[in-house]
């Protein structure tokens, strides 16, 4: 067993609560509970589902300034950002519960048969159900939005598949609090035992029994491209390898027109440098590389942004191994040929974790010559990149690699000159963003929080917003059954009122 | 270069043709133009890809008689069956531009902006786009509806992604002429350059170098579990992993009780024969392995079906390996303890490629013992396994793989007794039938052609039916737009008149 314990990022001081890699034994256990839950939660209703997923909300709700304190002494990312995030995670609960008693996403579909001689078919009822029990392993940033009690276990939760979360070891009391909070739900609702578990671990191998115990079904993960990439690997060489939905790296490219600075210089260099260093630096979606055009606008805008970043107040990461992460790439990014280093980059003083809000600044020909550059700084850092033309503009857009968000800034005047440019990052993105910022992710029908790798492994999917329930849910088709075998959703009279796709047309008839 | 032709089932005599294996330098070329091709095919609306498709079904019909000779000289699978086969293959070509026109499938989602301090959020609005160039692997035992004019080709041109296909090495004949006449339609509708490509191979280099090539996005695959899984891996092993989307092994388990017997024997017999020797039990779906209740009713349902698979003629396979495969696995499970063989089994004499249909019988406490017995046995080729129980039954119904289908022979009044065996078959399959038989799979929207590894790679798609399109799309989300750069799909006004989820509402509804 391996002892450990969070450590306060301000302070560097360890947390008053030990806690130990979970064993083998009790990560298998925790499998097993799960795979003994789904033989009950897979005869649920998503509406039944409904009332657990709310009292999940209402016991996060609960925990109130207790979480909030715990979090901020783990994080170190403020009491009103952890309110906020808690919120977030409530609703996020909330939101699901809607989705399941609405009850369309499990995708009805029904062809009744037909007889005629070219087009003689059976009765076929298609709709979606669980995949089984789902690993999700808790990310460091979002200490509740994305981690125990995130979007990919209230999505899980919400499509009826048992969780075992693998909680991050930089915030493991959080954890703890949120993962009671949870039981505590479940048991109230007489959920099954096994549900959904909590176990700790700061080894690799905690994370390694659980993607390859055979009865996990699916992996959700939000974290570093190291670490999905080494989840997604181990997956895919299980005997039966099973999807990994990992959300990893982003470097989230964000591209100024001439004109849009000459209209908007200020307004865009203090949102740019606001979203750079919001949760200081360390969302997912935060915009690191800024391209821009040459010339007196583009200077003057360069120099607003490095003197707003360089009268940051130096912050505190979350974590020791996140700071020196930052730390080492700075120091052998800034040396590259032809960069600039702008604001920040020493290494910072004082207790904690502590490192600068950081900028460099390059030209597009050495940016292009240096794909190291382009890769995802995890912190307060970004890199602008003068660029001579649009046309160079859109030749760097073009060689960017998969990423969860573009931005564009242009002027409504120029729509048509930067179409070019827009349609390209769509290749490369799972967002496009017009004349604003990245960070901040709607949790919303529309939203989509994924994109070509290596920003996640599995392009198709999101992890935010409520189409993210479609991860864990596979579909399954009837021929010829019996009204009575067959679940509510595909029945004729469509007792359960969703949208169907009956003989080609969708509706909500139940005489259809 | 690597020669090669086909050979004729029946004789075993060498088609007139030779074909050589794709140049590493030939395939790059064609992915090249496939990447040129989605420059612009990337821009299309669904609408104009159905142009484009019904054009292919027209040239496909109208090889008529020329491809139908050759596919069943390369196959020898019969004029009616390839006749009935051209029609599928055309018909989902019709299919999926029904799709394109109607369009909906682009699943547009609109999250009008809001304002309210809880609930703020930015407009937000999703939609499906192509992933780009895909890679098509042909079937051997569909020379046409899953092979180079298959369901993978015209469900990604339908998603707008180029095709590369590597056809099968044991109908390039039939691959070649069905190729041209793709090609033909696409010039004939402007369709862009390397829209489609076809290469050869006997080698397993051509398909390494297909799915390693940087500019495919995903790969589409039906055939054995030894090549979806070799592929599947390679995928995995890329610098940056695509999924491969492979349909693969499936022993499609069939379950009758005793009461189904009493009522309907003979025509139970009749109809499981048929349906495990159609195609020369070269079907995905052939139901490989029966399950039934010991006694009187099973040992005459065993004796009949024995009967009737001892009386078929001797039919041949589509090649050498695949008529040695079959023979080498029975050799080897009929030799396991408790097997007995019922028909065929001894080697076939005469010209080509012929193995007789071929029954074993094997108690189920037998069966549980020796794994290899539930394998896919491609070929005439079926195992019937006595349970002393419904609780046995239930109990081998819990213990199967994953499978593509399950079927259940019952009586109407016993519809709650074999419910259980229902939801654990459910857990295991795609698709369920129900009083049927699992060889023939509807081109519609119901259908599920796929199910839990190892019957497919990714369990959440099908690779048959209208849905087979979604393995091609992911989704991006355009925040804050204006109008002129959004795609018709998610303009105010919807303009396609499609369905689409606005503000959580399902509506065709131009004033939403």
């Amino acid at each position: 067993m391996s002892a450990f314990t969070s450590f306060n990022p301000r302070t560097g001081e360890p947390g008053a609560a030990t806690f130990e890699d979970a064993s083998g034994e009790q990560v298998e256990a925790a499998v097993a509970a799960a795979e003994r839950a789904f033989t009950r939660s897979r005869h649920f209703e998503p509406a039944d589902m409904a009332i657990v997923l709310r009292a999940v909300a209402e016991e996060l709700d609960a925990l109130g300034d207790r979480v909030i304190e715990t979090a901020d002494r783990e994080t170190g990312l403020g009491r009103p950002r952890l309110a906020g995030e808690l919120g977030r995670t409530t609703g996020q609960f909330r939101a699901f519960a809607e989705v399941c008693d609405e009850g369309s996403f499990v995708e009805a579909v029904i062809d009744h048969a037909r007889a005629d001689v070219q087009l003689a078919r059976p009765d076929l009822r298609r709709m979606l159900f669980p995949l089984g029990p789902v690993a999700v392993f808790g990310a460091s940033n979002f200490p509740m939005a994305f981690s125990v009690p995130g979007g990919d276990t209230a999505s899980a939760l919400a499509a009826r598949c048992p969780v075992v979360v693998k909680a991050h070891p930089s915030h493991p009391e959080t954890s703890q609090l949120c993962g009671d909070a949870i039981l505590r739900a479940l048991e109230r609702t007489d959920a099954p035992e096994g549900m959904f578990s909590l176990v700790h671990g700061r080894s690799k191998e905690v994370g390694e029994t659980l993607v390859t115990a055979p009865a996990i079904r699916a992996v959700g993960f939000t974290g570093s491209l190291r670490g999905g990439r080494a989840l997604y690997d181990l997956a895919a060489r299980r005997p039966d390898p099973i999807p990994v939905y990992a959300e990893m790296g982003s470097v989230n490219p964000f591209f100024v027109t001439e004109r849009a600075l000459d209209a908007r210089l200020d307004s865009i260099a203090e949102g740019f440098v606001g979203s750079m260093t919001q949760g200081i630096g360390q969302f997912c979606t935060k915009p690191g590389l800024a391209f821009i055009p040459e010339g007196e606008h583009g200077r003057r805008w360069t120099e607003l942004v490095a003197s707003k970043v360089e009268q940051m107040e130096s912050a505190c990461l979350l974590n020791a191994q996140i700071r020196d992460a930052l730390a080492d790439q700075v120091e052998r990014t800034r040396r590259f040929p032809g960069v600039e280093l702008l604001a920040g980059g020493a290494s910072a003083s004082g207790p904690g974790f502590a490192y600068p809000a950081t900028l460099l600044a390059v030209e597009a020909s050495a940016f292009l010559a240096a794909p190291e550059l382009a890769e995802e700084h995890f912190g307060p850092f970004g890199v602008i990149v003068r660029c001579e033309s649009a046309g160079q503009m859109l030749e760097v857009g073009r060689r960017l690699r998969g990423n969860l968000t573009a931005t564009v800034h242009a002027e409504a005047s120029e729509a048509q000159n930067v179409r070019p440019l827009v349609e390209e990052l769509r290749e490369k993105v799972g967002r496009l963003i017009w004349n604003g910022y990245p960070t901040g992710v709607a949790v919303t029908h529309a939203m989509m929080h994924g994109g070509p790798y290596p920003a996640s492994t599995v392009a198709l999917h999101t992890s935010v917003g409520t189409a993210a329930i479609k991860r864990w849910l596979r579909p399954v088709a009837y021929q010829s059954y019996p009204a009575e075998l067959l679940p509510p959703a595909l029945r004729d009279g469509n007792p359960l009122r969703i949208m169907r796709l009956v003989d080609g047309e969708w509706t909500r008839d139940p005489t259809r």
